[in-house]
């Protein structure tokens, strides 16, 4: 069951955008009459049914709905430093949508080697990530900022630090989890290629930050971002 | 500290090979005297100093050495149906490379859209994931086999199949892990884009695998393939 994708259809709007159309009736070869289904971004999922075959509009009427659709039970936004190397971002962004996030902030940090960020991209691969993954929520992309710039934003419910410096006392991540109720707000930071700057940390911890480790493994960012995410997913799992 | 692999240096090999010599002298414009770090892909880091930086062929003395660089507490195979775009079956090897895995045992299907499987380039990202992830260990790439065949293999410790199928009861896989202690043998079967058919399914629960679930989330093949290997390392992570 393929989902297709309208940024207007929980305001009213039956018409597919031209390359949501183009798909639906030249790929699919999807006629009037046919049933599709169709996510707003934000959990809806409509069941509907195809009136005109447009493969540039394809108008649709609304028969029945889902709310949360593919949803899980948690609220989480991973705060990511984008590595040198976007694909590996791309990699990540993709797989954490299809286990389940809300959010993704791409941060630069102290030591990150990456220093811009075009969100175009990863716009479209979170998009095609939802639906692919059947999910009526498409994970929000913050815009990129600061590591500090972040720290000084107000946040609430549990907020995570991963790092790789010994000299910090860390608890595991599981651990902190095993806390956590049901319904939770979560945010989790991975830094940088070379980590975390002291500075970051001592801020960090100042603002309510908990360090936690991800274990012995030496993982890459997108690594220890996918590892952070699995363990919420699967804490909530059952 | 960059790794260099030698397959020979625990027979008493104190060459490099001509591409970690190339690497060592002309990239990374190590000299004579300078320390470097071995590993043998079975787990022994030796630290060494370079007796003769010759870009086709460095050789160095050995100082002293460690077992088990990099170890987990955990034996682990994933077996896992490779999808049809063999890049993402390179992203899942260097990942749970990453992590900690033992054993990589590529399978068909009676549903895989990919029916060929070549080694080399698996085999070659195994080498650098285990250097770059810093793993004495490389782990082992099994020869690519049907499903059913690898069923009729003798297997001992813990076998897990996930799959989507509901028909079946499954059990999260936290709580089958819960009650493994360490130095546990797991093996985890991965499905093809098409699930496992009933058959496969059948035989495996004949052969003594259990069905478990990863939660409620829709993961592609190596999505699914890292959150296992994720679940497993983190429950044995402290």
């Amino acid at each position: 069951m393929e989902l297709f994708y309208s940024k207007t259809v929980s305001d009213g709007g039956r018409v597919l955008d031209a390359e949501e159309s183009g798909h639906c009736v030249k790929v699919l070869r999807h006629r009037r009459g046919d049933t599709i289904h169709v996510v707003d971004g934000h959990g809806m999922l409509y069941d509907c049914t195809i009136t005109d075959a447009d493969p540039r509009a394809v108008a649709f009427e609304v028969n029945r709905w889902v709310e949360n659709y593919g949803s899980h039970d948690y609220w989480l936004e991973m705060a990511v430093c984008p590595p040198k190397n976007i694909d590996r971002f791309e990699w990540f962004s993709e797989k954490a949508t299809e286990i389940g996030v809300d959010r993704i902030s791409p941060l630069f940090g102290d030591y990150s080697e990456r220093k811009v960020f075009k969100p175009e991209r990863i716009e479209r691969l979170l998009v095609s990530a939802a639906k692919q993954s059947h999910k009526g929520a498409i994970p929000e992309l913050a815009p990129a900022t600061t590591v500090k710039e972040f720290l000084q934003q107000n946040r609430e419910g549990l907020k995570l630090i991963c790092y790789c410096d010994e000299a910090t006392g860390k608890t595991d991540i599981k651990e902190v989890l095993s806390q956590v109720p049901a319904q939770s707000k979560i945010t989790i930071m991975i830094g940088p290629e070379g980590d975390f700057s002291r500075a970051e940390v001592a801020l960090a911890i100042e603002r309510g930050w908990q360090p936690v480790s991800l274990g012995d493994s030496r993982l890459r960012i997108e690594t220890a971002a996918i590892v952070a995410a699995a363990a919420v997913y699967l804490h909530f799992s059952h």
